[in-house]
């Protein structure tokens, strides 16, 4: 018979000495043996007074933790949960459709997109590009055509800036007849917010020396499929910028690096990633990403093109379709605004699908051309509720309602596949459910 | 013998047919034939009129770029040359010592660290905490002791600032009696800036009931060695939030995933991270790290106890010793300024070691308890200069020289070792070199 090592069993299987319960008093002895016991069971503990590691001190508590890493990453736990929605993932490696990957911005909070899960669309792919030997030139109609390498542009005055970035195409799926059941990175995680750094335009472009007649710069990348937009010289010399650093560090690689063309407010595609050349010229370039895309079909049939500066935007982050709603009670609604013509200046938030509004909390500083963040006191009753908000901008734009924007745009199929910034609803159901609905 | 594959041989090795190198007209209807060329050889290029891809179109521009990643991830070019510079590495896996990881400012440019790179000291290590088992209690002296889980939390008002945080160890090497040689993630690494998302304190507290008497709030970690500190009150209720997001994601381990005490202006060392326990008391607990460290030595043998506030400071983070300067003329100085005390006013350089100064450009907007960026033009000659920036705070505090500093504060060994905020000199070679001195 095996000796028995278990001490729980030795003090609850001693024989009882008297009624009820009380035991032989000599199996106390046998703990002050312990450091004699050689091999204590891994039982199920009798005595169980004391509550298991996990219900009581959790073990990260019971020994030295982990080091700090050359370059830090997210808690595991939420590099499972909180991750960009990559389409079509696998389907495309090695061809030259884009690839699309979504801000899911139901998960984060605050105003700047974390440089990790900033959209991105890369139509040819990311080049893997070596920063000693990427050249930006500048060339066209100027008196002195230039080129830069990195170490070159390091030389030049900086400024930093929060912007957004919006796709043209973001929210282009609330065209649909029916509204989605995905979460809202598909219907919104087009758009980021960041910290840019970066050399004006402006000061580049005087240094070449813009010849007389000169009225658009055509953008080109470092891509396999040399992305280029036309953008207007007023903006060029406005506020654009070679951006060389975001959110602290060098641009990430889905954002251009080592450099990128960044005109705040303007749509996505035209801050042109892995920038290598600004050729200056008297008319657009008419490429490709200014024609066949990028432009928006009107009912009469006519095309509006270069619609580059993006509309007055809102949506509701918190709550969405991605949680539940426990309990009536108070709930904070929480949400992102923004324009490309400025500041936002007020955001009203609705709880009854627009039949009346409050105005909602404007997170200070509220930067030009950036994300900004919201807020709102709710208490919910338990019944059923459309949440929905409305942004309106320093020039006095004001988000349309969806069945506005349709009467005017149009919808796809054909019309109107950019350029979406109707108002987004979210239905409440007495369940605490939410679904994206139209109201 | 083997067929002749290469086309370019083909061409120089056909026979002459007059002088001076006139070759057969029969080889050009080879070319003709390629399609029937099996195997070209990789040979040498022997006509090399082109240049190769090198030289010419870089390898990024000939193949579909890369897919998008899920969580994205800086270059891998900026991934081997900027990082933390952690301390001691090795010698510290599974002790109790604390790991040290540094901000490399020089090589970063803009107002916020990405989160990757924020400075960390874990005095046991980093927990690997699971988000679900994690509690937050507030008891002690209140009406009504509360335990909050994350999902519990997330039902509070929320709030989103940038703030600093720094070590009150930060720049402690600068009370050497020698300039230090290494970069400046060494001497100012232990500061970072983030945008920081959380519930006001306050709200917490104040749905507990503070009971009257009440004058401390002692926080404590879920590290293993239960780091505690003791906030006063009055900080604990002005502006003191339990961060449960930093630069728009979930705070990151090393910063106290899943949540953060954060005291904004206040010494690092008091922002207590993967808080568990709000103890309100009526008096500090007088913990390891309010006695045996985070005191400052006074030269008369007495010690300041709970310095918190962070003092004015600035440093100039370009150019700086990890670079060397090519040539005369133009170049950007640019560095941060912060103060625990609000906004910073002001932020003057000198190129002549304090002889004069000049006002530096503020990055708008500057943000209360925020790093600030600021630049100043500089024309360089080619001599020697010795470049320093001084901040001015709302407060009207002015960051001191380091001899004014050592006179009030005395220099260790012994006392001085916190809470170094003394002018920072870089020195400038004739040859482009920088170095740290004192001046």
């Amino acid at each position: 018979m095996p000796r028995k090592t278990n001490l729980d069993d030795q003090l609850l299987d001693a024989p009882p000495v008297a009624g009820n319960g009380l035991l032989d008093r000599r199996a106390l002895l046998k703990l002050a043996a312990m450091g004699s016991v050689t091999g204590l069971a891994a039982g199920r503990a009798r005595l169980a007074f004391a509550d298991p590691v996990a219900a009581g001190q959790p073990e990260w508590l019971l020994a030295p933790g982990l080091p700090a890493e050359a370059y830090g990453r997210p808690s595991r736990f939420e590099l499972e949960r909180v991750k960009r929605y990559v389409w079509p993932l696998e389907a495309n490696r090695g061809q030259t459709i884009p690839w699309l990957s979504f801000t899911p911005h139901d998960l984060l909070h605050g105003v700047h997109t974390p440089s990790g899960l900033h959209f991105e669309i890369s139509h040819h792919g990311i080049p893997d590009i070596d920063p000693e030997r990427h050249e930006l030139l500048i060339h066209g109609m100027v008196e002195r055509p230039l080129k830069f390498n990195l170490e070159r542009l390091d030389r030049y005055p900086t400024v930093t800036h929060d912007y957004f970035v919006e796709c043209a195409g973001n929210s282009g799926r609330l065209w649909n007849e029916e509204p989605v059941a995905e979460t809202l990175a598909l219907t919104h995680g087009f758009l980021s917010g960041s910290e840019w750094t970066g050399v004006p335009l402006a000061v580049l472009l005087d240094e070449a020396g813009i010849q007389p007649g000169a009225k658009w710069v055509i953008a080109e990348g470092a891509d396999s499929g040399s992305l280029s937009r036309s953008v207007p010289m007023g903006k060029a010399l406005d506020d654009s910028m070679i951006a060389l650093y975001q959110n602290g560090e060098r641009v990430r690689p889905g954002q251009g690096y080592p450099m990128r063309l960044l005109n705040p407010g303007f749509e996505g595609n035209t801050n042109v990633k892995w920038v290598r050349s600004l050729r200056v010229t008297d008319r657009p370039a008419m490429t490709r990403f200014e024609t066949s895309r990028y432009t928006d079909l009107m009912p009469d049939g006519k095309a509006l093109q270069f619609t580059l500066e993006m509309e007055v935007k809102s949506v509701i982050t918190r709550p969405t379709n991605s949680m539940k709603l426990k309990e009536p009670g108070y709930y904070e609604i929480a949400g992102l605004a923004w324009t490309g013509a400025g500041r936002i200046r007020r955001v009203e938030v609705s709880a009854d699908a627009g039949r009346t509004w409050g105005d909602a909390l404007l997170q200070e500083p509220v930067s030009p051309k950036m994300t900004t963040r919201f807020r709102m006191p709710w208490r919910w009753d338990g019944g059923p509720a459309t949440l929905q908000s409305r942004a309106t901008d320093e020039s006095g734009r004001v988000q349309p309602t969806r069945q506005a924007l349709i009467a005017a745009r149009g919808r796809p199929p054909g019309p109107g596949t950019y350029h979406f910034n109707g108002i987004h609803s979210w239905g409440v159901l007495p369940s605490g459910e939410i679904r994206h609905v139209y109201a």
